[in-house]
Order: C-alpha cells, then sequence, then structure tokens
C-alpha cells in the first residue's frame, strides 16, 4: 500500500471514529423470525448469522471497529423457545439501513435469507417515525367511505370477468354491476393492457358505463381498472385512468412493483387496491417466508394499499381464518401515522357465506364476490340485487340478534 | 334487463363470435408445472382447475362460449407422471394474454396459482416472437466482454463491503480491487441510498476510484452501484450513473420491480447485474414456487440481466450443484433472439474454490467473491492480486491438463 493510501486510510480512520461517537443516535427497529433449525445447530449461532447475512455480509472477525461501534451490524435482542417447537428470534437494524423506501426495508429484513431454509419473518415493530417516507394508504377507511358514500356497512365488491370477452361486453358487465348497487367494480386481475382489451379502451368504457348506472340510480360505485407492466406503461395508465374521472386503481405489488403503483396513484389522489397475485410462496409454508399478517397486511398496508385483496378461509384458497383475521387486524391496527385500511377476503366466495364474513371481518371490510355472482343469475344485474340483498339480509338478521 | 341493453348485447354477440373466428390465429405458449396432489385428488382436475384459475378465473360451466371458441381459457395439453412421484403437466396459454411485460407473463403463468400448495412451475416453452416486447440483456456476453477487455477467461468480481462505511471508505476500497485486478467491483447489494453512504456520494467516489486505478494500470475494470427504490428514485440514480461514466448498474428484481431497471439500464446502455435478494421464497420448496433455473436464469435473463448472481452450491446457502449448473444454463441457452447472459455464482466462496468453479461453469462465467477477499487479506489489493492469481492458477492447470 503506498503512502498516499495511508494518509488517506488515518483520515478515514478519524472519520469512522466520529460516526461511531454518533452509534448511540442511531434508532433502530426490531424484526421478528422464527427458526426451524437443522439438527445440531445452536439458535444462538443461528440468529447471529441471520444479523451479520441482512447487513455487514462478512463474517464476524470481518467487521470494522467502527462499523461495530456504529451499531451497523443487526443486534440479536432476544431469542424464545417457542411451544410447538423451533424458536423464535428478535433482531433490531438501524433503520436508517432501510434507505426509507420498501424496497430497502424488504432487503434489509428478508433479502437474503429468503435463500435461506427454515427462515420465516413473522413480526416488525417499527420505531417511531420510521415510516414517514412510505407511501401507505392515501385515502384509509375514511377516504374510501367518503367517496363511496357508504357510511358504516361491509363495501361490497366484484369483478368483470372473464378476461378475454370485447370490450363493449366488460363494460356491460361494469354497467350491470353498478346499475345492481354493488360499491366497487374492478378488473379482473388478469385484465392487462392486451391486444382483446386495450387498458385505456376498456378503461373508458368501463368507466363510463359505471358512471351511466350511478348517473340513473343516484349511486356512487367505483369502477376500478386493473394497472400493470413495467413503470412507464403503468405511469401512462394511471395517469389515463385519473384523466378519465376514475378514483381507484388495483395493481398486484409483487408483480408491478411494490411502491410503484402507490406513489403514482398517491400523485393522482387515487385509492389502491392491492392484488396477491404471485405472492403465494412467501406464505404457502409455515416455516419459511412470512405470515399473510405481515405481507398482505402490513407491508402491503405500507405499499399504499386502502384495500388488500386475500383468500379467504373456506373458498378455493389454502388460508385458515386465524390468518385472515391477522391479515385484516394488520391492516386495520395502528401503525405509525398511516391510515388504516380494509381487508377484502375474496377467492371463490359465494352469497351463502355473506352473514360468515360479517361476522369475522365486521363493517369495516370490502367483500368481494366474482364467479359466484355469474353461477347465481345469468343477469349480472339482478346478480348484483342479489349480493346487496344478501349483504343487507345479513346486517338485519344481526341488527335483530344483538 | 331493458331492451336496449339486449340490443346492445345482441351487437356484442356478433362481435364475439367474430373474435372466436380469430381464435385459430391466437399464438399459444407452454407452462409447465409440477403437482404434488392431496390425497385423492385427480391429477386431471387439478390441471384443469390451473388453467382456468390462471386465466378466465371462472368455474368451467361459466365461461362464455365465445371465451372458450377464443381459446382464452388455459387448456392442459399434456399430463405425465413423474418417476419420483406426483405429476407434470403441461398448460398453454395464449401468448396476448401476456400483454407483451414481464408483469403480465408471471400473472398469467404464476399469479393465482402460486396461492395454492403443491404447484410449481418448472418450465416455459416461449413461442417464436413472444419475448421481443420484454428487455433482454442489453450487452449480453459479447457486450460485456468487449466493455471489459476480457475475451475468454472468466471473469473476475467482488463487492465492496461492509456497508456502514463512509464513502471515502468504500472507495479506498473499489480503487484498491481495481489496482489489484478484479473486473467487477460492485456495491455490496445492500448498499442502498442511505444517510450513510448516499447513492449519489458513493456511486461518484467509487467510479472515480476504479477510474483512476485504471488509468494507472491499463485496466478496464468496472464499477457497478447498486441502485433500489421506488420507480423515480431508480430512475435518477440510473441517470446520475449514466452521467458519471459508469456503465453497469446491479438491482434486486424482485425487490425493485421486474422491469424498472432493465429498461433505464437499457436506455442508457449499461449493463446490468441482477441480484437474488427476496428471490429465495420461490425456490427453497421442491413442490411450489419455481425452479432456480427458471427464475434466476430465464426470468432474470428475460428482464434484463446481462449477468445473475445466485448462491453457489457448497457456500453458506442451500442450493445444489444441479440447481446452480441449470441457472447457468438457462441464461445462455438459446432463448428467440435474446442475448446471452452470464451466470455469477457467489455466496460466501472462497479462493480455494475458483478451479471447481472453473470446472462446473466454464469459461462464460463471472467469478463473485466477496467476503473471502476480506479474510484473505487486510490490503484489498493484495487479495484481489490473489484472486487474480488463483484464476490464472486454476486456467493454467486446466491448460496443461488438457
Amino acid at each position: 500500500m503506498r503512502d498516499d493510501d495511508l494518509e488517506e486510510r488515518e483520515a478515514i480512520r478519524v472519520r469512522s471514529e466520529a460516526l461511531a461517537a454518533r452509534a448511540n443516535e442511531a434508532e433502530r427497529f426490531v424484526a421478528r423470525y422464527t427458526l426451524r433449525l437443522a439438527p445440531g445447530a445452536a439458535v444462538e449461532r443461528v440468529a447471529e448469522e441471520i444479523a451479520l447475512e441482512q447487513t455487514v455480509e462478512v463474517p464476524d472477525d470481518c467487521i470494522p471497529h467502527a462499523v461495530r461501534a456504529a451499531g451497523v451490524p443487526g443486534r440479536v435482542e432476544a431469542i424464545a423457545e417457542r411451544p410447538g417447537g423451533g424458536f423464535e428470534v428478535a433482531i433490531s437494524y438501524r433503520t436508517d439501513l432501510a434507505g426509507g423506501s420498501l424496497a430497502g426495508l424488504l432487503n434489509l429484513v428478508y433479502g437474503n435469507v429468503s435463500l435461506i431454509p427454515g427462515v420465516r419473518l413473522v413480526g416488525l415493530d417499527f420505531a417511531p417515525g420510521q415510516l414517514a417516507g412510505l407511501p401507505g394508504p392515501g385515502l384509509g377507511i375514511e377516504g374510501l367511505r367518503r367517496l363511496l358514500g357508504v357510511r358504516d356497512r361491509p363495501i361490497t365488491a366484484t369483478a368483470i370477468k372473464p378476461l378475454g370477452q370485447p370490450v363493449a361486453v366488460l363494460a356491460a358487465l361494469a354497467g350491470a354491476y353498478a346499475r345492481g348497487g354493488i360499491d366497487i367494480i374492478k378488473d379482473d386481475h388478469g385484465l392487462h393492457d392486451q391486444r382483446l382489451h386495450p387498458f385505456a379502451e376498456r378503461a373508458e368504457a368501463c368507466h363510463e358505463a359505471v358512471e351511466a348506472a350511478n348517473g340513473r340510480t343516484g349511486g356512487r360505485s367505483l369502477y376500478v381498472p386493473m394497472v400493470a407492466g413495467p413503470p412507464e406503461a403503468v405511469e401512462v395508465q394511471v395517469a389515463f385512468a385519473a384523466r378519465l374521472g376514475v378514483r381507484a386503481v388495483m395493481t398486484a405489488p409483487l408483480i408491478t412493483g411494490l411502491e410503484s403503483v402507490a406513489r403514482l396513484a398517491r400523485r393522482h389522489g387515487l385509492a389502491l387496491l392491492a392484488h396477491p397475485s404471485f405472492a403465494g410462496t412467501f406464505l404457502h409454508d409455515p416455516g419459511h417466508g412470512m405470515t399473510p399478517a405481515l405481507l398482505l397486511g402490513t407491508l402491503f398496508r405500507l405499499a399504499g394499499a386502502d384495500v388488500s385483496i386475500f383468500p379467504n378461509a373456506g373458498g378455493r384458497f389454502a388460508f385458515g381464518r386465524a390468518e385472515c383475521i391477522g391479515i385484516a387486524e394488520a391492516l386495520r391496527a395502528p401503525l405509525g401515522r398511516l391510515a388504516p385500511a380494509l381487508p377484502a377476503p375474496a377467492g371463490g366466495m359465494a352469497l351463502e357465506r355473506i352473514g360468515d364474513m360479517v361476522d369475522v371481518f365486521g363493517p369495516d371490510a370490502v367483500l368481494l364476490i366474482g364467479g359466484a355472482l355469474i353461477r347465481h343469475d345469468p343477469d349480472p344485474e339482478v346478480a348484483a340485487r342479489a349480493f346487496r340483498a344478501a349483504l343487507e339480509g345479513a346486517l338485519h338478521a344481526r341488527e335483530v340478534a344483538s
């Protein structure tokens, strides 16, 4: 090493010590993981390895003094044995390592460890102020209720499907659902910017059909187009929708990007519905990934969802009832200064399930029934009315009972 | 339903039939899945359910005639029993349902089924021309070799780490690695736009340090900054790096968005390195998600990676040797008109492993050794020289032997 390098090194050492002196200022937050250990593995060592893997990514004896002193490496704060076997560990990180973005946060708490078997992220305990730079719900429950003119009952929603039909058919469906009184009429999540039903043509026709229905019924139903694709396409889609007068858009955060649509929606004052497409691998293994409450609840809410759609228990997917309640709680619980968001149980729900959904999720929920409406009646307006009637029936029965 | 609705419906029926008449024109491609069935489940029925779930999302008896006739529903093309148990099924989809974006493709082949246990995506057989609209490698192997001035040996790479050090220290490291002759010197993937080392300051200092080293050695080492965050931040970062004269950037496609950085890199003529952070849940379960070859090979290549970094067998992660070879093959095999890309085995590789890495991956690979260099020698320039020497030794031994 040459002399000027040594001088530079000395200057750097001084700066590093100044950095270390500020270590106590550094705010930390906590990520909680459950661990399923390989035979013979020591939990303390595995927890320590995760803490380093997620931050400095070098072995313990290669961490420079100043880096350690500044609290940069993840720190194992607690280890507890779990009743059912395995361990839960709490690791703290400097909040500023997330760099104020969701990408940075996810990279920090579950980037490389996603590649290690037996590590599941089960909780995030944020520091005050840590979430300020993240999108969060733009409207929240209050704002969405105001937009829909729905005061205190569950919100009804359905999907325009199946894809592959001409735009005029999709728009006719949207209009009929709105005439039948459904609050939110969203694109099926497979409707992207396809040749069969290009985004602009579809969004315009469906929005106009719903607005025409509103004009006739005095209702305030919302058409919600699906936006997807690379950032520049999404930007065009959201701006186009906003110009039409559309007030909410849907996206699948894990395929279109966690923050892209949220920030656009916020800029245009639109509500955001989040769809769980492509999210399943994070959720299916109780020993890996993360809990549905964390991903579809907390993280989708941080990513700007006013409504988070998830497969309800008893439908055609594999979530249990407790997991679904966990998602709903994560969406609605206090979280920094973020507005609460609405759970939207879905995925093969039938009209007969409405009473149960009301019992489980209460009034602050979006009840999303798609395919079952098609099956209920060939006339979508009739099916929509049946949906509204079933909800009213369920609410009335509960009012009488209480 | 009112009269004008009925008229509209009739007009729509006519249009739908015209659509159906074009059905034979519709190009299809094939996704292959392995299935692990619940006891008593019939493979034909499960395959059919996947085909519908991924497209029309309604029960079979609710599919409109015109939609079926146009080939919009997924179609089960083949079912085969697997030697080790379970089944492999081939399902074809209309290519235009993907809407020409990676988001659309992923949603189509593994969107909702990601939420169903026991379904793993193991192969994609694309139609000719289907990939034209996707980013793909901007430079490919040839272009990257030209940029580096490295003709036919494996490319050496290391990471600037650990994070948490002052920018001057990171830059000094980068410069030393370049003086020691390492081809690619990349940010550790945890280096985002953090207060401790803001992107602009870090990228400028590290790039200048590497350029200064190049000026001294006559080498052509590349500094590669990590870009991450919401689209507008990524856009600023990539543009800033390009203005500095940086020729390649790195991102983690699953946290920053599959297509965002690729399209920016392409616009600025930059090479792209893809990092597997947050990708692990797709890969850890042999009965769910997808194969490493498909995600880190084919899909990351489609997403524009000139280099795909993955945890090599025998390191601190859990991939097997066959899986790693599968990734390398997927990156380099013919794929439409896409340029081939380079595998970058990494994740706890030591200098002693270089001979083995050369044997397994051949010359068209990036050998990425990070933490082991720090351990090898406290002087990064000395460690870098040792890395180069170990590679030349391994290549020489093989030349002599052959």
